[in-house]
């Protein structure tokens, strides 16, 4: 795959014409290479009171587990890009609830939205992206190896909300949760 | 201002290796433009009973009023840019409630987040981008030029839960609201 580094290209850093920032300008064709924050759709996903976990086969932190979710794509909404990266990974056919939370990575530039989605039957399995796919009882889920922070998140807000039918989504947890999902990385 | 259409430049639709879609790559380098949908944050900023609106001074709708709103920069959080749109766009500095809603523009790939916000004084002016900030009691908004639905939809759907203390942010607007937004536009 080619590289998605701008630095690997004929671009340089400068200041376009008529804006205020730096940006990537390529010196070959002037195209000025904006970078906007990306934006993350994925979702919790449960079949009865278990959880949807996918073994990562790419890398950063492969074979690691992870919540469906990537990289949202352009003429879709939200939710269609969480249904779509739960059938791209897990082969799943999820139906979605509601949002659970808004997570902002801004040292990476990334919007997450996550969502509460259910399974209807337990039918799955690794897609490209996966070496595995299961389904997890919440002291099942291997808390020693989750693959980011945010997926810790996620699991935890959702089960403090479980039964409820509505309720304010979350954003980026903070004291304990937020260190504890950060000492697990370290592992 | 350097053209934004990638058709302007050296790029050519293809498929870039281990990629499934079609991808814009610059046949001088071989850069992938990877086209991703884009965030816009903004707010609903109230003063007492007052809303804050900024009369456009650019395109596309220029001379219609709108939220303090626009796109979100690298390396910040969607609050952050909120607040950073308020001050460019109306010299506001404004304080983040909480999350009104998440509207999903498809068609133009855009993820819109806004926020309700609140002005601790009456000071603002208009910013490089507007041509007039003012505050509007309800009744006085100007509901024949406002820029685009979504201002509308924020607007009723700010004025909807006003008096309350947390609530389910909103998404896209339906049935009478979405029809009676598109009928503002067509005037
Ligand atoms: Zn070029
Ligand atoms: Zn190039």
């Amino acid at each position: 795959m080619a590289s998605l580094d701008p630095n690997d290209y004929a671009f340089k850093r400068k200041i376009p014409e008529g804006d205020s920032m730096e940006r990537h300008v390529c010196s070959d064709c002037g195209w000025v290479h904006y970078e906007n924050p990306k934006i993350v759709v994925g979702s919790v996903v449960t079949f009865e009171d278990k959880f949807l976990l996918c073994k990562r086969a790419i890398h950063p932190r492969k074979g690691f587990w992870t919540l469906p979710a990537g990289y949202m794509e352009q003429n879709e909404t939200t939710a269609e890009g969480a249904i779509r990266e739960a059938y791209e990974e897990a082969l799943a056919n999820i139906r979605i609830r509601d949002m659970l939370a808004l997570y902002n990575v801004p040292h990476i530039s990334q919007v997450q939205v996550m969502y509460r989605a259910t399974l209807d039957k337990p039918e799955f399995s690794a897609g490209e992206e996966s070496l595995d796919v299961q389904l997890f009882s919440w002291s099942e889920i291997p808390w020693e190896n989750l693959a980011f922070p945010t997926v810790y998140w996620a699991l935890h807000q959702y089960e403090e909300i479980k039964d409820q039918e509505s309720f304010v989504p979350f954003t980026n947890a903070e004291g304990d949760m937020l260190k504890k999902s950060f000492e697990m990385l370290k592992r």
